[in-house]
């Protein structure tokens, strides 16, 4: 029944308003003040679901969805998500269910593999990888791993002198990671990019940068570098940064949540020429990769650094294969203890769907991206901000004027308004960015259901806000 | 198909040897280097799962299941984790998806209600409650709310003076989630706990330590009380702890990891008393309240000390919801941005089974505990080490004679021979703790599955092999 369920939901989802319509607060008034002391029958839950928990959904899958970055699904995805809870094993050692272990090693190889990672960063070459809930766990566990290795060459009561680098571009949840390993949240250096750099870190102003801390005795720690960022997926040039980075002695974070899944497409792959020079590598394949949220993938050269600042080994945990030191212990690579079996979503969606296939999905999703730039680029009225580089264009209606007065200006509120009129449409979603003092559209193409129509339809109606808006500013000046 | 195949695997599930039997690196050898480039038929990749992934389960759901501790799974949770795998919306902020956020308050307000917690850890007595993966991130964002708050009081550069408290028998994630926040590994204070206190923490030995660390010049930041401890489910008591924590203004942290599942039935509801004098409370629905993995329950009594260490505000983030300061934006309560609608399997865990039921299975497993410890005491060759509290029995095999030479002594070594014997066995699968010195068996009854007729059968196997142990000893001896 609930299969038929989500089946339904796939099928009708361009029913519903892609953006929720409910006001704050609206589902409590719904919901009984406390729990049922009887068990009640599940048609009565399924009904509720329809008529109270839907309406408040912002519908992720919905083809017609184009905000932040896609969550895409897949059946394979769903279904190994289902399977993992029906198993329901904790595979936090080896022991605990050598098969979720094993798996995780074997699916992340290949993987790497289909990404041509450098043999560094797979088991086979003495890497390896593990998967995550989230890059912000990546985040937080690369830098406890790198604080501590630093920490033991210079002194444990230096992490105050410690600094991170990353560029304006890089995601807050870097800043936040920082935070929360203990790094000052003033030693977060987040190095300033232009508009004429498409955005992108450049290693000269990093390497001013490190230079003036290092002369006033800070001590560079670590460098994230981002391919895919978040406002214009800018991507940062790896291999001149770690030369930077490598020269004081940082460690250096491939944060490629969202870009990374392109290089499977041997098209794509230069985005991360230079990932040699790095010591992690890690992307969501949540994101942008077919397997159902949570899946972050994470490479790493060099585990032991990780398992010296994240092993714990109580009396309770001890079994013979642990202490045999043949196997692999994930607890030991992250930051919890319990984990899902996450492998076998992503195991699912690779052997489901196949390597030929994934690529032709991704690049559908870049030829969609593509055909909308060009829409935009047609039209007089817009303006494409930042040149495409995967599946999502950032563009804006132009002024009527060319001065704008910056990130205030009529422009932006202009282009402000535009978003809450198309969004409020519930027709499509997308969301917004401020670069460089520019308000932009962010059109991400991604979602599995999405098809050639639905950006078409989505760029009908963003015209159609644009002609109103033209209009009320008509009358307006 | 796969439905059936999960119902299938919890039919058959008695036929697989409870742990598995492979040896590391069997997978790799079964299954091809590289990912396949064609897609493959799923009766291919179930076929597999059968033959190569099974094989390799040590079966946590598996009714002869009594090690570590359980990880509880029901069929409304699988459904839960099922629907909110099928939806695939990424609640970070309300407006990305207002049901996941405000179920999750509802569903917390309800079972916080169900423990009878104190009214300032409920949204409607102005705290509040979160889903979080697991306990250890529960901690890393206790720890960090705590250190920040006691930073801004003393002084952001005084990270290295401060110290945590728990006892020798805390989870071992509290010491790495410390180390994790930046706290020196030193600064952890394991108090020593005693057989005769049953491995509780004692106030006065709390008290000591502290005196003893503040005439040091070191500061207190934080007190972890557990609520049924891993090796024997000692239960921490509050009342007394929160007295000498907050003379010293601590924040106190109350893991119930274990335990607090039992509050909802009103005769174990005492073991928490006190817990108004803390903090912070958290609980793992995963474990034994039928929840499938992952799903940590924390509710803390001021949101606002997570949110000013938490919090994250990038533009692309922005919307108007956010900005009214009228809703609940859960990214700003936990460690991750991205996170799964984990309410909705607890909402239907709650709703299909009800108060009434959740309480008798609760109530079944500790009779099914109980009536194992009768057993064990009633034969002479074995003894109860500390008495049960919840579900899980603490015993070992007694020597032959008095006198143990301490923790490798000839009765610790029997025991280990004993359970290395019995999970061979496949028939059952038990873990050990080692706590005073003593080495000692663990029997958690809490797999779902589990019914009377398998704890007469695991004790069975344990006198069996108990038997055959002790015509080894005669033999050596």
């Amino acid at each position: 029944m609930l299969i038929d369920f989500i089946a339904d939901y796939h099928s009708n989802i361009e029913q519903y308003p892609v953006l929720s319509r409910v006001k704050p607060g609206y589902l409590r008034q719904l919901l009984p003040p406390s729990a049922p002391y009887e068990a009640e029958p599940i048609e009565e839950i399924m009904k509720d679901i329809q008529t109270h928990i839907i309406p408040g959904i912002t519908h992720w899958q919905h083809p017609s969805y184009f905000a932040y970055f896609p969550c895409s699904s897949s059946t394979a995805g769903i279904l190994g998500e289902l399977l993992a809870a029906g198993f329901g094993v904790v595979g936090f050692n080896w022991e605990a269910s050598p098969a979720a272990t094993e798996l995780e090693t074997i699916v992340m190889d290949w993987f790497g593999e289909m990404l041509s990672l450098p043999k560094p960063y797979l088991f086979s070459g003495g890497g390896g990888g593990v998967i995550m809930g989230t890059t912000c766990e990546a985040f937080i566990v690369m830098l406890v791993a790198a604080r501590d290795q630093k920490l033991a060459e210079i002194g444990k009561d230096k992490i105050g002198k410690l600094v991170v680098y990353c560029s304006d571009q890089t995601h807050c949840a870097l800043q936040k990671a920082a935070k929360v390993v203990g790094i000052r949240p003033g030693n977060v250096r987040a190095v300033a990019t232009t508009r004429a750099a498409a955005f992108a870190l450049s290693p000269d102003s990093l390497e001013s940068a490190v230079l003036a801390d290092v002369e006033m005795g800070w001590v560079p720690l670590f460098l994230c570098a981002t391919i895919g960022t978040t406002s214009t997926t800018a991507v940062d040039p790896l291999k001149p940064l770690c030369h930077v980075a490598k020269e004081y002695g940082m460690w250096v974070h491939v944060d490629a949540a969202y870009g990374g899944s392109a290089c499977i497409c041997p098209e794509f792959r230069h985005v991360i020429d230079g990932v040699e020079g790095a010591d992690s590598f890690s992307l969501n394949a949540h994101k942008w990769f077919f397997t159902t949220l949570d899946c972050c993938c994470l490479w790493v050269k060099n585990p032991d650094a990780l398992k010296r600042s994240l092993s714990t080994n109580p009396e309770y945990l001890r079994n013979q294969a642990s202490d045999s030191g043949g196997v692999i212990d994930y607890k030991d690579w992250q930051l919890t203890l319990s984990r899902r079996f996450r492998s076998l979503k992503l195991w699912m969606v690779l052997r489901s769907y196949g390597v030929a296939n994934l690529r032709s999905f991704l690049r559908g999703h870049v030829a969609m991206a593509k055909a909308f730039e060009k829409l935009v680029a047609g039209d007089d009225r817009f303006e494409v901000v930042v040149p495409r580089r995967f599946a999502m264009v950032c563009f804006r209606m132009k002024g009527s004027d060319d001065d704008d007065d910056g990130d205030e200006g009529a422009n932006n509120l202009m282009n402000k308004k535009l978003l809450e009129r198309v969004n409020g449409s519930g027709r499509v979603f997308m969301t917004h960015a401020l670069v460089g003092g520019i308000y932009l559209l962010r059109f991400a193409v991604g979602s599995t259901l999405t098809e050639a129509e639905h950006v078409m339809e989505a760029w009908k109606v963003i015209q159609e806000h644009a002609d109103a808006i033209q209009g009320d500013y008509k009358h307006l000046y």
